[in-house]
């Protein structure tokens, strides 16, 4: 048994590492941390666990978690993860960060889009992008695993396929996306309240939100382009609903490549052929996010607009699953040498 | 392995039980009808299930089902499930009926609330109402399960610890529920699209729900009252979500019978104690439905308010699990001798 | 015109008397306080007002505000409105408080559910409960109108024609109601996130609402009945939806009384006759909180349940209108002899 | 006063129409028409309306509606209005048509888009396409008001500013637009009813959209551009809500062009300088649909995104209102020499 510690298990992305990992036939949690909820059994913060979890909130001594754990779950804001990090690399423990700290590969980008000074630069070198269906191998023998944002989770499965083919202007994506509230995290917050959300859509953090940089350097890097010499736009919409992204994305073709829909949808399916959680859909099916609810799923619709000269592409994917939890254990799975789909192989809730 | 078939495998209930039984452990599906998509792989139907099921639909063919199944789920409108209920008691196959042809005991009854004339009233006698919670030792011996209705199995969980203890007039009940609107099937109707439910809420079929027999049958049962003799209003609300039941029960004590809160409490406990889906709430906690949200959990809240007299009782379930194909399945487990969490252990979804 | 002013103007219902009155055509807006947005102009904190209204909002001084302005809309958090009122008695302004500071005619019951001491009981005797249907002449020479609560405005409108008709217990009544989550104000409150409130159905406050007291003291007057005497049970729910309010009433018949739904729908229509907000339904039409959505009208449907003994009534208004700031002007028209439905006419919003 | 007549008038833009044309001062109802359902009084069919209108609804009859009335709003499916097109221009009468039948000046397109014949072909050349704050003079004169899209309109308030001001590449475009479910319209379709829209985001009609000609004509003919070399890409996506649009326009800035975002925003602040019903945001603030919700007021953001050379612009709108009938009183406004915001002034309701 893997014995696994949640550091910052009472916010949404913690409790459902939680519900998660209750079911991991080959986890044990062995210790959840609130620095809210001390004390508190788990289940009376979230009652939907009763009789599936019977540990207590304790308070976030590094020491202790890191000592009794094999693996560290970091639910943490951003700039919290550090010491953290740093504890299980000295410890020989493994880690996945589920926040920002780890996924930016250059200090300077992280400094500027976060307005805070990294305290561990020379950690990122060897921390590992865990995005699995990208970056499988080198998942394999990490110790550190910066798991992806949820936006550019759904974002860059919508366009590895196309990266580095000569067909489109990688470095000119469009990202309209689309995610539910829970994005926003367990905060009272009086933007996130129920009548401010429901029955409205709004865009926000337009042309500034920090998902924009993880998205730039990731498809440069499968590009092979100048990270500096990306310009991708990435817009996120607030949607009235709890979970789900849907990111749309369009790639405008390269001059004189006009490629059909049947021969992409092939290179999408070469692409993912094996993958236990990438479901490419056919011409004219385009992905809703309510079948992801809940599951590590995802989603790919897509056509060529020759008209235009464009390829759209729509990628469907729970954010609290395949764009933070569930995408967490599946790194864990790959630390372990666990087949990949363990204890996150349902199917999502529908409707 | 057992092996099962659903009938009517495309409604939501259909859709549920196969969601749920795909990951069941000691099951393997046999057959899928549909009449509206035979022939379709399931997945074209439901796209969540990609990857998880590769059966297509079938048509309604008795024979060939109850000859290849063990056990036989039959998830059809009311009216047509007596010639599959005939067919499996007489092959020895087991059947779950989660519609509501052999909930009620008195054929007149149920024509008197259906409307329909019952083709096999001598097959009442056998059927066993299928609430685990309650009957338990019944359904190990059965043939024939009627799965009970949504609206009844949380207001009988309501009322049950309650009935033939001497403390309240079971006969006058009042039962006022709120039910999502996957309640009412995957239906095209006018009065279901979405913005006709969006922001909205509204009683219906006031003093003329058909769940209104069934409950006065379980509890006149339970209390030891002439099932005539009863007057138990029940009414259905149609809530802005799409799944989720939230029964509120309102019990007035008998003369001079004063218990405390905590006293009914005690005795909802001892009641329920070892269930293994059934969580009872500390004073002052309400349940909420989304706790239950896509799971076979039920919650229950309850208080007594001296000053009125009453005791008041609010239970959560998901009408689609607990209130319908997760309950076919705890049902199934009892039938084959399983241990009755298999394979709908898991917890809510939440948020 | 009627120079109008509005203590507490950000919030939602003050936002709400915002929207209305700025379209009144007999009432010029003079003064909007808050004390979190002092000195924003208000479309700033409330862009749809956008060319509505070009007030800043303005800090909140007693003097200034009462010397400007004919009549003052109190639209703050319990215990805080006495010292408004005391001025607008003093200088002979009119005053609406939307609060509940004077809603109860006792100070011991206020003080009894609020918890806090009534710093003005003297005032309480000229206070009138105002709402319209009831007490329109009482209204007409008040200087204080206590504009009732949302959820009493729709369980006194469901019942009023039965009281003191010796057709049933009036203090025995059952009032199960479902407000949408835009009661709760505009507070940054965890358990008003969106995440928390969508998808998701509750009781709370159960047998212990402050809501209660004032609907039993408003049918004890009617029913011409003992106030502390009275023993009726009202639970409140939280939907997901941001406005409404269904009010589901249950009434026992008295011993020997057997109305048709028709006579008691005739008495209905009778006490109605010519109020332009109130819409009695046909038998088995019940109202949709939808049909008020935005405007002052109320919908009641009701039957009579011959099996039971009961009359079931529902009746559907808008929270913020009909529930507090619609009701508050219809208030401000009757005290400046204005036709009653000057500036809120306007039907609900469907779809 | 004018009298009006709705054809089509129980869908949910005629329903729209009935609540606002009943409170316009200057407008007498006259007829209202439905197939479905004829001859019953209009309230039956949508409660909401009770006491405000008490028209019965008719039949389809050309003759009387058109001899009836002086204006004619058309709310019917495409291919049907041109019969009462023809015969209002016979009559003299002026005719708004909020369908899609005379709004693509070359009946080719039209037929290339809606695979049907258009059946009057010679009369498209008279009809003005009816964006007021675009084509305000040649409404005027018009005798048949092509009505525009719900989603053009929101598009082409976004980019109406910039195009031929030299700023952008108007020929490429993307539109990421965002819709209410009431933009499907009130049909009993099984991919509208509540559980398949609910906590659910899609893209639908990718690169197929009916829209997309509409907005490349407008775009083409303000920026002077040919119309059959536009290639603007617009995705529209079904969001759970009912009602409310936000467009999402991307536009290239030209080779050299590096407007600051205030000298982008002060141009639409001229172009839009008097409009009643358009509202620029200031930097930083987005709109969001809600500030629209029920009114015919539109809410523009935008900003400069240095780093890739774009203009990023969102506009909300109510899609029944400004999308539809609220637009389609403006212009019959128009028409008729009223001031424009007559009868459709109401700011939206929030929350």
């Amino acid at each position: 048994m893997i014995r696994a510690a949640i550091v910052g298990a009472t916010g949404y992305t913690g409790a459902e590492l939680v519900r998660l990992l209750t079911r991991h036939r080959e986890v044990e949690l062995v210790g959840l941390t609130s620095r809210q909820y001390a004390d508190q059994p788990y289940p009376n913060v979230y009652p939907h666990m009763s009789g599936q979890v019977d540990l207590a909130c304790q308070t976030q001594d590094i020491d202790n978690i890191t000592d009794t754990a094999d693996v560290v779950f970091l639910a943490l804001p951003h700039g919290l993860s550090v010491p953290w990090v740093a504890e299980c690399v000295r410890k020989g423990k493994k880690v996945v960060d589920l926040g920002a700290d780890f996924r930016l590969r250059r200090a300077a980008v992280y400094e500027q889009w976060y307005h805070v000074t990294h305290e561990a630069p020379e950690l990122l070198a060897e921390a590992v992008y865990g995005l699995p269906e990208l970056k499988r191998e080198q998942i394999q023998k990490a110790r550190i695993v910066a798991n992806p944002g949820c936006y550019p989770t759904a974002s860059l499965l919508s366009v590895a396929p196309l990266c580095g083919q000569g067909l489109i202007r990688e470095d000119r994506l469009i990202i309209d996306a689309k995610s539910g509230a829970s994005g926003a995290g367990r905060n009272a917050n009086l933007a996130l309240i129920y009548g401010e959300v429901n029955e409205n859509v709004k865009a926000y953090n337009v042309a500034k939100h920090r998902h924009n940089p993880e998205i730039e350097q990731e498809v440069a890097e499968r590009a092979g382009l100048d990270p500096d010499a990306m310009a991708i736009t990435f817009t996120p919409h607030l949607m009235p609903m709890t979970r789900g992204i849907l990111a749309t994305v369009y790639a405008d073709l390269k001059e004189g490549v006009r490629p059909s829909a049947e021969e992409v949808r092939d290179l999408y399916r070469q692409f993912y052929a094996g993958e236990p959680f990438i479901h490419i859909m056919d011409e004219g099916v385009w992905p809703q996010t309510k079948w992801s609810y809940g599951s590590n799923h995802a989603f790919i619709g897509l056509t060529v607009e020759a008209r235009t000269g464009r390829i759209i592409i729509t990628t469907a994917i729970d954010n609290l699953v395949k764009g933070a939890s569930g995408q967490a254990i599946q790194n864990m799975n790959i630390l372990f040498g666990l087949p990949e789909t363990t204890g996150i192989e349902a199917a999502g809730i529908y409707p």
